[in-house]
């Protein structure tokens, strides 16, 4: 087989049935790309890439990591060497991420972006490299011309409350044809324990707000304001990025004290930490729901675990893992919490760990009430679990356990403009197991049925579901 | 393919070999379900159900469960509607369980009980309604016909202490071809932190032993009369429902104090309650092993997590998830702890978190004392884990860890006369596992010798392990 | 198909590729056996074994596991029945492993060793025992002549640091085609709270070393001392066997305090062992880093689970089973505290839990640095994990999530002669795996490419990884 070969109109589609399903039902559908972290001023600056370095590799903390693993000095990952340098590393790599995801990444990436159906290694990187780089300068690969490229229809980017939104406000007066949404993403709120970054953030967010901060009164009033602004702007999503979720009673005049401290830049211990997170999260959770957001956990990851590094590179630099935290037991008490209230929003949970993934795929259905299908949502196979094997497992779990029919689907989840293939893999993903359960009998070899059912997951269920403005 | 064909002569065999095994082997087995949760009373009034929601989902929290992700409102599940509405509220919802084991036990049950092979849904739903009903009158479809009709040869309910068995006698004296027999389920006994629930426990076990319960000699007392009462009924099983399993040490003194605080009423703190239930599960496990009962454990549920739901509808009603307790030190502890004493009974682990799988496969091993082949099992997919994924996960887990060859197997673990038909799921299942491992060249293709093995899974090991009475 | 095609030349080997990616990439790789439990003396004795009993199943815990399961009484397992009465018994446990690795263990051993392809059944039993007994006979089936047999080039045993490796000398000196090499084992050196074994295990090192052993100076000199030693005699890599990794922040003048109260006999705690422990750790982990050595840590079995047999048998008789202990958060804080020292060595992480294949697979990222590819290593299925199923998990965990082209591959781990045919069972299982992904286009079919990484992981990754002395 030649090496063009490898990525072909029927890449991952292992039976007639799943082709079947791809392309008559998946393979057209627009893409909603309802949580990433794309720069929103490159989309506003409608950012040109001088290199397939600029747009592929400045920022990738996957392919960092897969060059240390692979013993590439930290100079060609994130050092002093030139752009075309740390290409040839990268490229040099590659083939030694045999059955990584960045293998199929890499080739889909290459054949959807500039047609470049061979495959990169050391040899090829060279030709590779200009080719790419002469495609990069014309419009249909400038950060807007992407998004028409791929169909994308809304993407929803992840903020902080502190931020002005100004690029998100250039943008919703242009003539883009794709919505650019922001997320509102308060972890900082929570960081009472990093005095300085607590309260640097505090400041920035006076700032933002225009109210004074110096009480945890003010702190709630500000982060009201500024949902209320970014649902203006267009935001129906939150994000969250957590260990486990905080679920410790704590009434307002507990949280009050502690804020106290903090903003006076006193330490706070990890148990005072946890106690005022849990009130935030409640508060927010109502904020949500008042809203008629979605709130989305991010749960159970191991961050920031190469300390001489981070002090060198700073956070999301490739030194993160998966976490074997407890999930279980605070989780359903958060939930319940903000349910027994009657305020508990439109929720996605994503797991780290994929030994959770029964925990999470049963945890969904303590909550649904009826009011709304699919209103607890398992979240899509996320960073470590964005690979088919855990796709799989996702969406295996969330079949058996609930209902496959409902979910919402893919996100890209990513820093880089060069991820929006990510969908069609996905969608051959989707297409492939359930092309495999019609073949072995597991479901009816009903196409309409089942090809509904792929178009809700690729599009229309969240569509519907997020209630985005028109 | 005609919607009909979606349950045919070989669903789930995907082989040839699996085709034999299971058309030769399985098929025809009687079955023994070892577990359940059926009525007694049901069975002895011989009940006749006047349609397909008594039958099937007056009490159904799986499918109550499903319905609700599904945007279905609490009136159509556990609320007003009429049977014939929350009938087609289900019937509407079948379709989007595509890929839940509901979807396949649906179909399953339809086919086996009344030969409808049309899928159910919305369309349907008027017609195999009637259908359905009309049979039901039937006295084939009596719960009495319906252990016939599947060649139910032995029933074990699942009962508390307290309970008089009047059904159990009743039954025993009847002319019906399956044995009915009570299991102990003392779950109330260790419920001291229970204050009010304990007591009224207390008080009934009292009227059913004719002993006067003051103190923790006269519970255990009452425990020890009332498992000979179960045991001259025929039982010859126990059961509890665990978090993870107590094992504090806690001598009977401190567990005297601790019943005695219970008894007057006096709250009893989370540690005190699982110093106490590592005490009574001691005293229990001796009890069984000197009875030669099986001791069933079913470790890992979170419970009652919908606090909003469960004061309305109470426990049982589809909000309960998979918890990640760690499970393997204490559960080693008491496990040893028996056998050191030489008091350790025939004992089945469940799980229902399967990141436990090979916690409790290896678990299994350490304990295999060679008195009995297969002594302490490792229970059938229980729960969420009924399903075809998990089930396999279980039986490879099993395989590759202990003896699959020794293994019990399956039990409906069923509130509904209409579960039988996970026999020959689970069946077909285990048959479609041993075809794929043959025909891979994973184990000899020598069918009397791997039908040998599916007959004693299916049937003969439940059969020779249990000591029923004759 | 007839009990002789069991093993075959395409045992496992399920696709074509995978048949080609076998037996021209993987079968003729010379075996580098970098940790397993073989005895020295029976090496440096050239020790030729009386029958099947000695050289199979007098140390074999896993068949004795699986006999007490099948039912067998301890009189066959580790008894006092005669070695051909234990072999027949556990003839007759063969027919119930069906599914377990035993089965394929056993008759992949019976075919290379002897030649012999008929099933082991009760009936076979009386023919293969006195074929394989004169074959043992031979000079072939010596120690030494099999290590020549399966072209083992290097083994590394594991020895206590207290080993005057009196057989490695011998061995270094004679013309043994084979290198045998120890491995430094120090898990009694953190066993504080177990005072009489650690104190006569004091003992033992200070008669090794000739130094007096009174605080902790002393002991840490004397493991200086004894890794030179060991060092001089090929020694490159160590071992540790671990619940979790211990690391808990304790300077010397505390571990010092904690040293000289075991080492006055007086009783140390089990949080003064973990601090204890977590300092030794740390200083290991700089010794081997100082030394270039491979640092390999065991972790999360749960061990001697049975008292009773315990008691009687003592260690490692098939009572130990898989724990579920927290593993991310200490084993990222250990790594990164020698990491930020500069002084991390080259390690290899297992873990027994597959639960936790994702937390180890993504925790090796964290630490990979770029001076050597595949510094820090996820380690082959180990123990439990050691079959086919377990394989696949740990090597797709490994691709998925860091570079399987890096591995350094499989290692026998055991006590017995017999097992060099699990490289052959591993090298069938990678070759079957990436067979499989060939086929379904997941990754490319240029079989130079694979076929490079087949030979890597069989044999040159480790070759180039350990450096062995030449």
């Amino acid at each position: 087989m030649s090496s063009t070969a490898f990525i072909h109109d029927d890449f991952l589609l292992s039976t007639a049935t799943a082709r079947r399903l791809y392309h008559e039902h998946a393979a057209a559908q627009g893409i909603i790309d309802y949580h990433c972290h794309l720069p929103p001023q490159d989309l506003a600056a409608n950012r040109q890439f001088t290199n397939l370095f600029e747009i592929w590799l400045e920022g990738d903390h996957y392919k960092w990591r897969a060059m240390r693993a692979n013993g590439v000095s930290e100079r060609y990952c994130t050092g002093d060497a030139s752009p075309a340098e740390k290409f040839k590393a990268w490229a040099a790599a590659v083939p030694h991420t045999l059955g990584n995801p960045l293998y199929h990444w890499t080739h889909l990436e290459l054949a959807r972006y500039f047609g470049i159906t061979e495959l990169l290694d050391a040899d090829s990187a060279e030709r590779i490299w200009h080719t790419a780089n002469e495609q990069l300068a014309t419009p249909q690969l400038s950060t807007q011309g992407i998004l028409k490229k791929f169909g994308v229809e809304t993407v929803c980017t992840t903020d902080d409350p502190a931020d002005d939104l100004a690029h998100h406000i250039a943008l919703s007066q242009s003539d883009l044809g794709t919505k650019i949404l922001p997320t509102f993403r308060p972890d900082a709120a929570l960081a009472v324990h990093r005095t300085d970054f607590f309260n640097a953030w505090l400041d920035r967010l006076q700032a933002a707000s225009g109210m004074e901060i110096r009480a945890l009164d003010d702190l709630l009033a500000a982060l009201n304001q500024r949902a209320d602004f970014f649902h203006a702007q267009g935001c129906r999503l939150s994000d969250h990025g957590l260990d486990f979720c905080p679920a410790t009673a704590c009434g307002e005049g507990e949280a009050a004290a502690i804020f106290a401290k903090a903003r006076a830049a006193q330490p706070v211990d990890s148990e005072e930490q946890t106690r005022y997170a849990s009130f935030i999260m409640l508060f927010l959770g109502r904020l949500y729901a008042e809203r008629g957001w979605t709130m989305q956990l991010h749960l159970g990851a191991l961050r920031n675990n190469n300390t001489r590094l981070f002090r060198t590179l700073g956070p999301d630099k490739g030194f993160d893992s998966i976490g074997d935290f407890p999930q279980a037991v605070t989780l359903a008490r958060f939930l319940d919490t903000l349910d027994t209230e009657d305020k508990l929003p439109r929720t996605i949970l994503y797991n780290l760990n994929p030994a959770d993934n029964y925990v999470f795929a049963t945890m969904i259905g303590n909550f649904q009430d009826g009011t709304l299908a699919g209103k607890v949502q398992f979240g899509s196979g996320w960073w470590f679990l964005d690979q088919k094997e855990a796709m799989e497992w996702q969406m295996k779990a969330l079949a058996n356990l609930g209902l496959l029919s409902r979910f919402v689907g893919m996100v890209t989840d990513s820093r880089s403009f060069m991820s929006y293939p990510r969908h069609e893999y996905f969608r051959r993903t989707l297409c492939n197991l359930l092309g495999q359960q019609i073949e072995a009998g597991e479901i009816p070899a009903d196409l309409d049925l089942v090809g509904g059912m792929v178009r809700g997951i690729c599009h229309d269920n969240a569509q519907s579901y997020f209630g985005f403005p028109a």
